[in-house]
This record gives structure tokens, sequence and C-alpha cells, in this order.
């Protein structure tokens, strides 16, 4: 699925400079906190100014290392037909992840569980719009935390053969989950040769690289997995109040992402990561959807281009509580900014919620829905003769009706999309069905599509392998804080 | 307020010609059925083919006509400071017109009456974002159908000092609009030397221009009045199923349109216009928000601009009963769509539900709230060096907490947009505020909008003689089915 429009332009081209100068000063004279030893050593040999934990990253060594990275890259399946070519205008689509609470309507909200990771993992396989799976889409709480990660990405394995992002929040994660990738592939070596998964790096914004995701970081460019390298921006609160400002800090801390995976292995695979999001100061809350998240995703866009970079931004972020109006706007705007942004990794594009801490099985229907539309508006207008239809204007003539010519008979089921949640029953016949609102009807998809998922199967001795290895692991885990 | 990106295409310049073609096709091989008189008659003293009442409109004779009318005009409105330049890059913003009913949470669905219209234009009046009122934003359904088309214009007129679209359904009722119109601006010399309102024209779709809407347009056009010439096209119902046919018979039916405005008096303000909607052929009701409605909103921009036209498309369009996510989706999708399509005039941008059956109050403020962010979105991003914000990184600096810094503290409440209408509470907070919805907080919105309404007052004289024109035409009304 790609867009209806190209990449829109909010940025000049001397606001370009400007941003990338800022970034670069910011780079220079302010530095980043690097809280990774080893990494502050390479740094240090690579020549930089190194004062206690803060790097000096001097612009020509970060601009050096960013030129090292792919402009695009494979992201492979276990499933060589889902296998996608990231930055190749394909983008990828994946559910949410990260949310530590789960909820339908029947159930409610509560804490996740490994079955609903199971089932967001089953669904991402069954929507025809997403076309690769997040691991993580919700927490297994009930599971030690320390233990767990490889639990949710033998869910990610096992449920679907579509590429995938790991885990890994650490260093020791990260290392199970490329574990784990070469049992799939065949090997080390095998992934080595084409990233099998992609690591998610969140600076702890602002200007600090802390030593937990450094270390991933390192994990993921030894092995030569893709990294989407992604500050966390909250418009004044981890970053300043304007979009301007926060823009330049994104650059930096992206591009020195970058240039770190580069110096442990030139080549790695990178994505320019953008997670901006205005606060709503009356609550300290991250609100999407509004205009400055909208600006600062479009300008992200521009941003990683200019840079030659593939990019990470957007989704179908929303802050409400529930799967009302305000949830739908929110997600709308920021999947319409998503597109127009060329968003080639799209994060969280089905089933977020309450900004970021549900993952919700109705919104997952809402979400899928929307993205089947905007794919449908990507294939844009058809010109053959009979969609042109000057023979059929001709024959139902002036005063007719369309409603059963041949014309509309023939081809209305491949020409008129017919949405399966949003209805248009009259209102007298909606009131004798109950007055169903979207959220009640999403409860009717999201089990619709569950019930059409099919099992990709499993090789029986890779599976035995995964599950060996992480009952092996789990008698030895990595410490928790790890 | 204008879009934060220029209009997109979505049509290649072959395509473009490809559906000029298939239109002047259209009027010169299929012809339009012209069911009135005078109008024919006129047409016929220009040279064209008439039989019966099909008239074979020659593509010299069309494009010889639209080509009279003007790329821009101004549309007065009686507080001169709000008169808006059509087609000068500041589009009309208007409120919902048409719908027999109207609803709010307290009262429901109801019949509309005077007192909604009232509101609903107070409420227009009110709202920054909309800068020109519809007249007939509700049908008040207790007044006689002949007459009420006044009633409903003296309360456009008199609560409101914007730019106006007036009722006219038929030729007296246009000329009562003129003649109000003419009171209002010190006589018809007046309002014939720069437009006073602006009426809607639809064509009779496929391919029929009726008695009364041909009778409307020569009343406007007569009197130098805006014309919004829009074809009604359902797609698979009033028009073919493909949208590219539908587009080719829009353009038809609106160039047609125009060139009978021309024709009548060169010269005349016209505007392309496109109501282009997918049927849901499920229940046989317009789909609004679906793919095939924005592609064929994008595309009727593109046509429009190739013409020389200002074009009126899109709005607040919804299909849904409620103001739930579908109708949050739905309106998302067609006002987006609207701005990327470079819309001069949006009707029906705030209160549209139930498919346009229904004047909402609660989607009233949903409508607004969106509008606003648009236009927040349109302002893009600042580049001073305060909002470049180098000095507030440097002094934040790596760690730190933008919160409650002194830059963020300055400029916040400036910089950052927090929603009235869209809110962030956590979720227990928001529990045991009663998990109110956005349907119910809107409710709240559109009152506290109704209380800070301001009556811009008007001349006495003038109020009276309006006053007594609607009271001199009551005791001799036109006839109903005029």
């Amino acid at each position: 699925m790609t867009f209806v429009t190209e990449p829109v332009s909010v940025l000049t081209d001397e606001q370009l400079d400007t941003i990338h100068e800022t970034a670069m000063r910011i780079c220079e004279e302010i530095g980043l906190d690097v809280l990774h030893d080893g990494m502050r050593e390479r740094l240090a040999a690579a020549g930089l100014t190194v004062d206690a934990e803060r790097v000096r990253f001097d612009r020509g060594f970060v601009m050096e290392q960013v030129a090292k990275a792919p402009r695009t890259f494979d992201l492979r399946a276990r499933n060589p037909e889902r296998t996608v070519t990231v930055g190749g205008g394909t983008p990828l689509w994946l559910n949410v992840g990260g949310p530590p609470f789960a909820s339908d309507v029947d159930g409610g909200r509560r804490s996740g569980t490994l079955d609903d990771h199971d089932r967001f993992i089953k669904l991402t396989q069954a929507a025809a719009p997403l076309n690769c799976v997040q691991t993580g889409a919700v927490e297994a709480q009930e599971l030690d935390v320390a233990v767990r990660h490889m639990d949710m990405e033998y869910s990610t394995i096992r449920w679907s053969d579509l590429p995938y992002t790991t885990y890994g929040t650490s260093g020791p994660k990260a290392r199970d989950g490329i574990a784990m990738a070469a049992i799939v592939h065949g090997g080390r070596d095998a992934i080595e040769t084409s990233p099998a998964l992609m690591g998610i790096v969140n600076s702890n914004s602002p200007l600090v690289w802390d030593f937990r995701m450094t270390d991933a970081l390192v994990a993921w460019a030894e092995a030569n997995q893709a990294i989407a390298v992604t500050p966390f921006l909250l418009s004044g609160a981890t970053a300043p109040v304007s979009v301007s400002g926060g823009l330049a800090q994104q650059a930096a801390e992206a591009l020195t992402g970058v240039a770190m995976a580069q110096l442990v292995r030139p080549g790695t695979p990178c994505v320019y990561g953008s997670f901006y999001t205005a606060t709503d100061m009356r609550t300290g809350a991250p609100a999407f959807g509004t205009p400055e998240s909208v600006l600062g995703l479009l300008a992200g866009g521009q941003i990683s281009r200019r840079y030659g970079l593939p990019f990470r931004g957007g989704g179908g972020l929303a802050s409400s509580n529930t799967v009302d109006a305000q949830a739908a706007a929110e997600t709308t705007l920021m999947l319409t900014a998503t597109m127009l942004a060329g968003a080639d990794v799209v994060l969280h594009a089905a089933g977020w919620l309450e900004g970021g801490l549900t993952a919700s099985f109705e919104k997952f229907a809402l979400d899928v829905e929307l993205l089947e539309q905007f794919g449908r508006q990507a294939r844009g207008i058809g010109f053959t003769d009979e969609e042109l239809a000057f023979d059929a204007l001709k024959e139902v003539g002036p005063g007719g009706l369309y409603l059963a010519s041949p014309h509309t008979m023939e081809h209305f089921k491949q020409w008129l999309y017919m949405s399966p949640l949003f209805t248009t029953p009259d209102f007298a016949t909606w009131e004798s069905m109950g007055s169903t609102d979207t959220r009640q009807r999403a409860t009717e998809r999201w089990k619709a599509l569950l019930d059409s998922y099919e099992d990709p199967g499993i090789d029986d001795a890779v599976d035995e392998e995964l599950r060996a290895y992480v009952e092996h692991r789990k008698q030895d885990p990595p410490e928790p804080e790890d």
C-alpha cells in the first residue's frame, strides 16, 4: 500500500538548512550524554571529544557515518514472499506495540496477557493492509518481566510469517531476539547477510543515549540488523515547546544514533525515526493529532529525505480513552499526516488507544478500516473506456438512473468500496437495530477478522529449536534491569 | 484559513485531457435536457441544436462562454471587513445547509424549526473558522414551505454580518433573495456592481437542467450574483459507478451551467461545483468519506483549475447517524480531501450528519474543532531564534526536563494547541468523571460557542424594510411548486 499523493513539503530549503545547522550545533556545542562505556570508548577512538559522559559529536564525523547507511534495504520475512524493501516505496505497516493494557468491549480494560498478544499477532497476520508485525503488541503482564520478551518474540514468529520488529529493550533482550531470528533463518550468517528483524532504539530525550538502548543498538548493529532510531519527543516535556526546536533536537538525536550504529558496523540498515508529539500541558499527557504533532511529523519526513534515510513516523495514534469521535479524528489526522509525510515504516498503525497505554481490539478494527480506505485511495482513478463510461452515459441518457443499469450492475462490486464497518442504514432502521455506534460494530469486525486468520504453520524443527532456546534461557534469565 | 499544503494532483495531464474530451463529447453527442423554455430559446438563438428539450452544446460555445467567467470575485458581506475574494486564496467555510431535521443530545432528533435555524446562524457567526453563512442551515419546517425561504433568509441576514449563500431553490425564491440583498446593500445597482450573495444551482443529474434550478440561475445571472454550479453526483445512482465517468459527467453539467449563466450575463461570477459521492449499494444512500468520494473530490479540484474557475467541493460530510467514530472518520477524511483539493468554497463544513438529513449541534462543535486544527496546521512552523530554541536546548541540556523550563512556561500557551473538545485525562480520572465520550462533551462546546455569540446588530431602517418586504410577499406568496 502506497499513498494517494507524493510526500508534501512544509519546509523551504532554507528552513531545512536551518534545522540541519541547528542540529549540528547541538551535536557539537551542547553534545549528548552517552551512558555506555564501550560506546564512549569507540567514539573517543574515532576522535570525538569525550568529557565524562558528555560526547561532542563533530559534524564531519556524524555526516560521514550517516552516509554509510543504505538508502533502502530488505527486511526478510520467514515467508520470502512477505519480505519488504524498506525505503523502496512500499511502507511497512505494523500493529500497536508497548501498551501494558488490553481492552475490548466484552472484557473491558485489563492488564495484557500472552493470549492477548497472540491474538493481536494473528489479527495483524490476517489484516490485509498490515504487512509487518510489531512484537510487544501488548505486554504479557502475567509473565516474569525478565523473560517474557522471549514469549512475545515467539508469539510473533510462530503466529505470523511477516517481517517483524523485535522486542529488545536492552542488550541482552536484543541478543535473545537475534538468536531466535538466527534459528528461524538458518543461522547468524544468514541473517547478517540480510536483516531478519528491526529493532527500535529510543533516545532518552533530551540528548541522552542511555545504557540499555545503546547496548541494544550495539547488539543489532553487530548483527547487521535493521535499526529504527527514534527520538521520543514530547514537545514541552522532553523537547522544546516549539516545533522547529524539537525538529533540530530530533535530528541531533537520530543522526548520532545512526552514526553510532555505523561506527559499530558500517552499512547497518538504519531508519530515521520520528515520534513527535505535542504535550497537553493541562495533564502532561501526549496529545496526538494536534496541529503541532501533524506539522512535526510532516517536517520529519522531509528532513529524513534530506539525509537519504528511510523514515519511520506517525501511525494510528490517539489520546482518547475510548473508541469515540475523538479517537477517530485523532487517528485519521495522524494517519493522513503519516501518508503526506511519506513514511516508510509505520509502527502503531492499528490498535493504539489511550496515548499508547491500551491495545484496543475495537480500535484495531477501526484502524484497519481506515488503512483499507487509504489503500483504495492510493489505487487512484481508472481510465479504461469502460470506466470513462461514455457508452453507459449515452445509454442511460439525460434523466436516467444508474442504480440498476447494466454498467452499474456489472462493476459496482469491484469499483465501489463498501465499508464493512461504516454503514448507512436509514435512521429508522438504525434505531430499530439498537442505535449501535461504531465501537460496538467494531467488536464484530475484529472477531470476524480473527476468525479469518489462517495459521501460516512453522517448520517443526525450527519450532522445537525456538522453544528449546526460550526454555534454556529461562533457566538463566538476564537481570530484570538489563 | 488556508491549507497546510498546496493542492495535490491525482490526474496526469493526459487524464485531464481525457476527462475534458469525454465531457465535450457528452455535451455534443449526448446533449443535456434543458427544461426551461426561455433558456432553450437563448441557446437556440446562440446557434445550438435544440431538439425538443434536448440541447447539443457545441464545445466551442461552451468554452467560449466559460472563458467569460472571472477567475476570482468578491462576495460582499454587510460588514465590509468580512467580504471575501472567492478564488483568491481564502476559502469560504460555511455551515451545513438543507437538512429537514435538527438534533442535539438534549432534545434528540426532530423536525427543524426557525429557532434551530437562528441558532445555527449564530453559531456560524461565532465560530472563528467559519467565514460565510449558508441560508437553510436547517429547514424551518413549522413554517409554510411557500414562504419560509424568506424567514430563513432574514435569519441569515439579521443574525450574522458574514457573506452568505441564498436559499433560492426556484426562480421566485431566488428573486426574493436578490430583493432582500438589495435592501441590505442600498439597492439593486449596488449589488449588481459586486455580488452580495451566492446561489447554489444543482443540475438534476444525469444531464438535466430542470425548470426551477435553471430559472434560479437566470435570476442570479441577471442580477450578476455569484453562482456555484454543482452537479449532484451519486456514483451508481445519478452518475456512472466509475470515478472517471462521473468526473466527465460532472464537467459536462458544470460547464454547461456556467455557460448558460454567461449567456444570460457575461462575466457573472461562477464557481465550478463538485458534490461527488459514492453510493452505498446496500442501502442506496450516499456514502461519504469513501475512497471514491475522496478521489472524486481531489480530481474535481484539479479539473476546476484547468478551467480557471474557483472550486466548490467537499465539506464536513458524514453518513453516520450519530456523532461517533464513523462520523469523525468520514468527516476528517472529507475535510482533509477538501483541503488537498484546494477548495475555494466549502459548504456544509460544520454540522452535517446522517448524510445531510440532520443538522447536528454536536457535530457542529466537532467540525469546528477540526477546522480550528486545520487552520493551525496551515500556519506552519515558526523559525524565529526563540522557536529554534538553541539557547533553551543548551540551558536544559541532556537529561533535563522542559515541562517547567522558562522557555516552555513563556511560550506554551501560544505555541501549543490545546483542544477544548479533545481531552487527555488519565483513565482513572476519566472514569471518575463519568467516562464521557466526545459526543457528550460536544454538547458543552456548542452551548459555550452559542453563549459567546455577539449580535452584530443591523441598521433599524434596513431591518424594517426587510421585515416589510417579507410581510408583503407573504400576502402574495409564490406557488409552492415554484
